[in-house]
């Protein structure tokens, strides 16, 4: 249960599955110090969360998210505290990759500058046909420099140039063909599309998840020989893991894997 | 000439193109120690052959290659087998890397898990409309870390994380927009589009594939400054070698290149 | 005012735009040694231009570029002088990404070898629709090693690959499908196309942009952790300028921002 006007409203089902949800409507959800706040205080509770399975990020309202707080911003015209504030926007969006389950985007309407940023950080995204991304910051002056860090890891180089420097909107169909967002469906699917991808997730063991998660994103900064090794690694420790025994062993027999 | 019984059949044309066709069609070619033996020996074998000019890799029956041998690894349930097994299978892929001529895979019926990574580990690939892809280890409680590896190298990040994490099969058309394979092409066509990329290839210099095969992978892991010293460096030597002053020449006399 | 006999054209409007004319039509633009001196020291005085906001790059007569001089490189068959070529051509392009100021290249004809890398290293690139593109090195026994490059940097390896031991042509539209063009238009379109985004580009703040691109690049050959690091550090820098603070409020208080 969640307080209705918490800036991050948290359910969970009987599944495991935390849907968070920004909370911020007359603002977009913007991610004002309020809000970065509570999605850290959120990922860090949930790190730990054994019964875990899955994360979907949304946002209520009208938008998913527009970004920093730029009145915030304004307020506070100093170097260190600028400093701080972006290091803050930084660690939530690494606990995003860090969390040990899936993390999927629900996006509608816009996302932009760290909103677009936050779709670019999790492990998979679903949008609706309604849904614009746009890495806008350039339009007042401040060059969407921390956003480009996952947009450069999830398009080709001169897409995500092309949005940085121009500030323009691309459609939820044009950031599924770049591979910003998995699938891009019309507004009254959004919720089944994201259910669908829900569904397969929990029928999979979470242990075989959190190893293949994180052994994902460390083996992309390697070389290749480097990746490998210890990727090799990774799978036989999961091998040994009940899951993949058990998994196997149902798959052998021609029955069902029991995972509970 | 191959016994037919082999795990791996190997024919050689007179051009020096070598299919290497995997051959247990009962298991739809499985990764089995066996079959990683043969692929080995055969790449080691062929990574010293002189009139070597490109590898075919392709399966007998109905499928391409389903990944591992499930009941080979449930038999023996022990770290230090699973940690020799795939460091074995990385063995196999880094091999086709480092072999000094492009390497095709041709692909029908089913690529999954290992196989899947087979096809991404090539330098090259032409599937049939009815080849069909995965990353299925997830469904066994065993995640497909080890494809990971060359699959994030092959399409964009959430696009490879989905197939990772819900197991669920790409069509060979969508293997080609996301760039896991060159070509898709009714399953009557497979044979000619192989041989229309190997007319390519077998009409250009040997050594200078190799040089910038090797080159190639080497680059990408550098950054953009070193990549361009070792590719200058490369090019310099490339251009004093006979197939480029021979191939240079040609093109300014009007001729054909002289390159037997 | 350019001398119309010289290797390289050179007009700038009132805006600060530069436009950079290749001018060998009778050898559609190939980079001989006089091109390659041109653009460098074009490059060089542009670097330290303050009041440049935006570089296009084309080619005059019926083509964008072909590469190098294969004449001059038959010339002189020394691994010296191929060396310092290669090398002189690298500077050339690390240059279009060193510049402060985002770099268009303007696309017709053909652009091949190191002229298809010169596309792949701009920042942007919009092409005629009846421009075709190739690394044809191959075709003459020289790998094009060094537009290997910015092409895998560009787009999935094996459609890299296939066009690199092939030498074959993609046309227009496949360019942008893969990423090495943003836009592929009607040759009639083409200059309203490069308009178009300059006037984006000179709407923004030249500093924004400049801190932006120099980030772009560098935090792309690093870790995740190491990348948000530096972007938000970069953020930071970017906010207490006067450009970002003249924008946020302008943003604040709904007016036009004034960045003259």
């Amino acid at each position: 249960m969640s307080d209705s006007s918490a800036p991050l409203l948290e359910s969970r089902d009987a599944r495991g599955v935390v849907t968070l949800t920004m909370n911020r409507p007359a603002t977009f959800n913007a991610l004002g110090e309020e809000m970065l706040d509570a999605l850290q205080a959120a990922f860090d509770r949930l790190a730990d969360d054994a019964g875990l399975r899955a994360v979907v990020l949304a946002g209520a309202g009208k938008a998913f998210c527009p970004g920093h707080n730029l009145k915030e911003m304004l307020a506070r015209p100093e170097l260190a505290y600028y400093q701080q504030l972006f290091a803050r926007c930084s660690r939530v969006m690494l606990a995003i990759q860090k969390l040990p389950v899936p993390v999927i985007a629900r996006v509608h309407g816009i996302a932009t500058a760290a909103g677009c940023q936050l779709v670019a950080q999790c492990d998979l995204a679903v949008a609706s046909t309604d849904a614009k991304f746009a890495v806008s910051g350039i339009n007042v002056g401040l060059f969407c420099s921390s956003p480009s860090v996952p947009l450069a890891r999830n398009m080709h180089p001169k897409q995500a140039m092309e949005m940085l420097v121009t500030g323009d909107f691309i459609s939820a169909e044009q950031a599924r063909e770049r591979g910003l967002v998995n699938r891009a469906v019309a507004p009254d699917q959004l919720d089944a599309e994201v259910e669908s991808l829900l569904a397969s997730i929990v029928a999979k063991p979470r242990e075989a998840l959190a190893i293949g998660k994180d052994l994902f994103y460390r083996q992309r900064e390697l070389g290749v020989e480097a990746a490998y090794q210890l990727a090799g690694q990774t799978m036989a420790v999961n091998m040994v893991a009940h899951c993949a025994q058990e998994g196997v062993s149902a798959f052998a027999e021609k029955r069902k894997p029991s995972w509970s």
